[in-house]
C-alpha cells in the first residue's frame, strides 16, 4: 500500500472525524461522539491550536491519523499527549499504525519532551505488545478517573 | 484551620515545589521530580502558559495545591486535566484537598469543558471513594502508557 505520513490540513478533517466516528462505532460507543467537523477545523488550525493531527494519505485517501497535544508533567515538564491512534479497519496490518506511531515519536522528540503518554485498555493485549517492544512502559496501576458535564454540575449544587 | 483557596501566584511557586517534592518522597521517588521554580514560573506565567494552579494560603502557608491544563477530546472537545492535587502531610483531614477538588470543578464548569480527567493509582481506595462519591468514574480498564525521553531516543535510532 503506497502512503505518506504527513501533518493533517483542515480539508482532512472530514476523513479524520470519519475515522474518529469509526473507532468509537467499534467500540460500541457510537453516539458518544459529539465533535464535528467545524469544531475540529476551529480547535485544531485556530491561533491557538488544540492540538496537532498526522494522516497516512494513500492518494487523497486517509487511512489512518494520530492526534497529539501538549501535557505539563510537575516532574519532568512539558510532554506529549497521544490523544488517538487510528487505523480504518481495511488498511490493518499493512504497517499505517506503526508509521504514525513512529510520526508521533519523531515529533515529539523535535518538541525536546521527556514524555510521551497516552491510554490503553487493559485487555488489548496486542497493543500493549507493540508498545512495551517499542520501549514505552504501561502503569497498569494507574487509572483514568472521569468527571463528566452532568456529574460536575451535580456536584456543585450540592 | 483558617486557609482560602485562590489562583497561585509566581511567589507561591517555591512552596508549590516543595509541595511536589514532597508527594515525590512521599511515593518513594524522590529522585523523579527534574522540575525547578524557574521552569514552574516560566511554564505557569508566561504568554502561553502551560497550567492553571491554585493554592490553599494560611496566612501566606501554602496548605496545598491543585494543578490543572486544557486537554482535547476527540469524542467531546475541550477538557480540562487536574495533575496534581497535593495537601501537606500536617494539613490533611482539615478540608483543604475537598476545597480545592471543589475549586478545579468549579474552574471546570466556568471554562464550560465537557469534562475533568485524572489519574489514581488503583490501590488507593480512600482517594478512589472520594472521587466516586462525588460523581466521578473510575475507568479501571484503562492504563496509562508512557514513553519517556531514553526509550524514545532509543526507539529512533533503531
Amino acid at each position: 500500500m503506497n502512503y505518506q505520513v504527513r501533518k493533517a490540513t483542515k480539508n482532512d478533517m472530514p476523513q479524520v472525524l470519519a475515522l474518529i466516528q469509526e473507532l468509537a462505532d467499534f467500540e460500541k460507543e457510537s453516539n458518544a461522539v459529539e465533535m464535528t467537523v467545524d469544531q475540529l477545523v476551529q480547535s485544531g488550525f485556530g491561533n491557538q491550536s488544540a492540538f496537532q493531527c498526522f494522516v497516512a494519505d494513500a492518494d487523497s485517501v486517509i487511512l489512518g491519523m494520530a492526534l497529539v497535544y501538549p501535557r505539563f508533567s510537575t516532574w519532568v515538564g512539558k510532554t506529549i499527549h497521544l490523544e488517538d491512534l487510528i487505523v480504518t479497519e481495511k488498511a490493518r496490518g499493512s504497517g499505517v499504525g506503526s508509521a504514525l506511531y513512529k510520526r508521533v515519536m519523531q515529533y515529539a522528540a523535535k518538541q525536546g519532551v521527556k514524555r510521551v503518554e497516552w491510554a490503553v485498555l487493559d485487555w488489548n493485549e496486542p497493543a500493549i505488545n507493540f508498545y512495551e517492544k517499542s520501549g514505552a512502559v504501561v502503569m497498569r496501576d494507574w487509572d483514568t478517573v472521569q468527571m463528566r458535564e452532568q456529574q460536575l454540575k451535580e456536584f456543585l449544587n450540592k
